[in-house]
């Protein structure tokens, strides 16, 4: 169980890395809203490897195929349905593999609690899936865009190098032409080396997505459990390799003053004002209206060629040298999923807010 | 909406921090189990401030009543009902900042999204709902008993000052006798120093939390979505100043090379043993039975007595100095909420994973 | 589980009869609505006994207190909980049922599901709960208001005898005069001659609710498994003792051709109008904007005192006569309860719709 | 929204009746159930017309294709998803109604709630949609064969005419072979020749489904508002066309006196027996042990030849006559529809129940 994300904007995905398909159903979708095909296909671009250096060479002409729940391009008000073949199986790839049990990878948990022993490849928990969320957070912007909501993510940290320039300096129109999907050129050529230095050492790098949110309306969030960071949390977290998520200042709050940490209000020019946004856009769990700001870390690629200590189904100890083709660091195409899964979170809240409108 | 938490063992909350009483109702209890009041109200003793040199004078006296779902002191199966009410109401406290926004607190975003002005010290808002989380815990803990889990959360950072000790070399007995909640003796002299020369500047401080949870089966948590890791960032973020959270190496995997953090794994014994526990005790979302470790940040206290520039509702400018009793660190109470909100999360897999036994 | 209900306006309900006190905890209310206290109330005492020949002489002065929520009369967007306590519990009255599994009662599956007796009256089974459902239910009428939607329930058949006046001749102000909840003032005093004669027979005697619901919009309901007919069905069948449900002509639609049964369609005078409403409302799961219209069976009161052949929970087999206060007819108090139920699920929908507004 | 059915054992479904397919994706299957595709197709043939006088000539041939969540012939755990193509898309059968809002369809209200015209045969409100619930209900029934409940649905009336042998005397053996699903052979052949008579007269007939499970274990349901009848109530009066549901004596109770309607209870051999079953399996919304019995009504097919009153889009008066390809009666192809959706619910409450054994 645990297919599905969301309360009034839902989707359901399924599908194994290795077998015919992966896909998902949207439920909730207002009807009306007009489908731009041509932009639900370039986010899933977004997503793609096999298209530099730093990228693994599988290729994957992910597609996306919509089923149900249009009708002459608009939302029906039905369930959207949708698939991504998978193309370019090569199961060869993991002939190596397929009686182990790889260090840093769901083959232990999920063996464990499945008893079922998908050797193709990551089987469910293949980081392939996250291309269905690419696809239904897509949509969730295509809703979005009369609300003028822009969501931005990009990598902010690879290994110890992180980019130091201001967000507001940032130009987001530069992230997805940079193969490390960090909008500032020179930072991102920095991450490229270090992350080709690892992978010349058959080894792999982790690293941070922060992601900026505006013009978010003031009220998303739905206490007191649903707060939005709360909501913040769990989609994102739910991303594969995900190992922490902060929001405002973070980890940092810990070695702030309440003087230094409170955003103090002003008004002015009629408008009301925070002085600060250490709070990261939300208060008590609702937007406050500011940017929305969260950080979040990656891990490094487990799948690495180094020579790992592990065993097999037969409980043998082995010596695991992993072939095939993996991108030495997530962090390029995690980004894009980070979008996506705050999009779907964000319009959730929005539907829920116009639900108790009064 | 959202004042529930959990799939199948699952609570709803009710009760603002001034008005009569606090309270929760939990469905999904199993029948059977042995409702031990002295130790449900021990936990909540252990949230009690009015006990230390560091915490506010505010004496709550917090007693748990139960009005449901228990017969002859066992779970009858039916939803337990419970309240505590709030004595020591003492509204005057607020008459200072009855009209005003408080910086850092949900006044802001409350009155944006509700519209309605509950002047009475943070309403639903307040940190005073917690108390029903930890009662709800502590029902939590009572039946993973027979699981053997043991959940110890522990103050581990205020300000810049870190436990620095192993966690293997800890002994949780201490905790709850410290006032805060560290439970290395020395590290807590120190923690309780900054916390009271914050007091004396009449500001607050930020901390981090960190849990462990030992004897964790294999196998819990619900792909994909419901990643163990994801509803732990959900339940923890959801509680009041939350910040920020972490599995395992957390942040520092974005520095980390895959062959140092792949926890690599040998057949000893008869056994299956991780060499490492970087993950954090969980693999791509399922527990792989190793201790789950997480850490979380919190923020400083935003009532502080210190000028702060803020807005009254009439949109006026003012200069606010809050009165009335605060701690100066949120920190050492949110220990056993943490643990709490740990327990809840970890029984409603359980039970989940009970379901699905096939 | 499962003392939840509804998807975003949705209570929770706690509480057994002979406990301390039942109530609710109502989610997702929209703020600032007005909360008649006094229309509350005369919600509840609709339900009252001890006011009649017919009804049981427990009396029961259910009060209801609300606990949070509610800050000067309006709703805050926060969780309302309310409770109403249980006085004049007569646990002597169940002493000679202590031992007992009374037939058409829960407690045989009460037993085998939860392996627990709280023998007091019916525990959580009692139909007392209902009192709880009224009181969400007034709550969902006062917001409704807003939207003219007017609910009529009313007894239409007890025994064999029926209720044959048109709906559209009934005047739905009587029924809450009448203590058989019949609109008909001649009618009524047939039914309570039968009801009567019942109890004179130390018997009970079942019934039939009917339902009508005018001024519902256009479009509740939301497909394919959230058919409006479907919700209210789920509804109604959770109500104790019901035993039947149907729409519009409801079984009849067996004997009848299609040609009888589509409801014809004109356009007349700028208004779409259909020609007949044998569908009751609800066309393809979603109300069509003319009178919802159902009817639902209640069983004969289970406790009598007449004999009967059951065991006691020692497996012996024993003769019981049931002594004790019973209505010899659940019809007339389950009136105000179907009223309620069907409050609760079309503002569901309602605030449902308001959400997927584009 | 609602396109998801099930608390734990949950699936949702997609697709319009003139796409590329439908199809469903099922989320909480427990892993290592062997998949028997071929009984899977037979489930679903039983849903199949064109094979009978009494059917439509539109041929579907009706594959089922599973695309995820199944291992070398098992379940893993994962998300099963599967679809079934649309072949034989005739629009042109739909030419005629293009523009018309057919009486008895749901051409109005989906028009009026989504604003959208999918002339293209009913779109999502088609009843093909119930081909996606059959599979479903097919791989509840694999999973429920362990158990060994056994479901049973069949024509119990069409028209006046109703199936007149007692239950225990039917052999279900025969309802599938039986176009009208009637498993008694002299009732099928009248039944036919009411189906065929109204088909003769260009219109449609009514009937009623009727279900008996055998072999419940005591214990399903899940008080308060999911009793396991009003569960049953809901998932059945989801399907297309249904008008009613009761359980027991349903519509009957309101003309039985406690003393006759009573299930009285015996302790003989060692074993509990109930002396009757008048309250169909259920009794307080949880599962005796005893037959589950329920009959549910379906209308006479909305689509006839019979010249009808209605109007179009452009909100023209007009005479309709409907050609294309429509059974008489609804009532056959909703036998296995039932059943399915009877399986699906028993199961859900099967593995509730595995979570919250102690």
């Amino acid at each position: 169980m645990s297919n599905s994300f969301g309360h009034i904007f839902r989707f359901t995905s399924f599908g194994e890395s290795h077998g015919d398909a992966i896909g998902g159903v949207i439920d909730g979708v207002p009807p009306g809203i007009f489908i731009d095909i041509t932009f639900i296909q370039s986010e899933l671009n977004k997503r793609k490897p096999g298209e530099s250096k730093i990228t693994t060479k599988r290729k994957e002409d992910d597609i996306v195929e919509f089923i149900s729940g249009i009708f002459e391009n608009k939302t029906t008000g039905s369930p959207i349905a949708f698939f991504i073949k998978n193309k370019n199986v090569n199961s060869e790839d993991y002939n190596n593999i397929k009686d182990v049990l790889r260090p840093g990878h769901g083959d232990f948990t999920y063996y464990h609690k499945y008893r079922i022993r998908d050797w193709r490849g990551g089987g469910r928990a293949s980081a392939r899936e996250t291309a269905v969320r690419v696809v239904v957070g897509a949509i969730a912007k295509l809703i979005l865009s009369k609300y003028h909501i822009e969501i931005n993510a990009y990598t902010s940290q690879i290994g110890n190098t992180k980019l130091e320039i201001p967000i507001e300096k940032l130009d987001f129109k530069n992230t997805y032409h940079n193969s490390t999907r960090c909008p500032d050129n020179t930072t991102h050529k920095e991450f490229e080396k270090i992350i080709l230095e690892h992978k010349a050492q058959k080894d792999s790098i982790g690293g941070v997505v922060s992601c900026v949110v505006k013009n978010v309306p003031i009220g998303l969030g739905e206490p007191l459990y649903d707060k939005l960071s709360a909501r913040l949390a769990y989609a994102i977290m739910s991303i594969n390799a995900c190992k922490g998520f902060e929001i405002g200042k973070g980890f940092e709050v810990a070695t702030m003053k309440g003087s230094e940490n409170n955003d103090q209000i002003r008004y002015e020019n009629n408008n009301i004002k925070f002085l600060s946004n250490n709070a990261g856009g939300i208060l008590a769990g609702i937007s406050t209206g500011q940017d929305i700001f969260f950080r979040t870390a990656f891990k490094p690629t487990p799948s690495i060629s180094t020579t790992q200590k592990t065993i097999n189904y037969n409980l043998e100890n082995i010596e695991l040298n992993i072939k095939g083709r993996h991108d030495p660091c997530v962090v390029p195409r995690a980004v894009i999923v980070v979008e996506a899964m705050t999009a779907i979170t964000i319009l959730d809240f929005i539907l829920l807010n116009q639900a108790y409108k009064n």
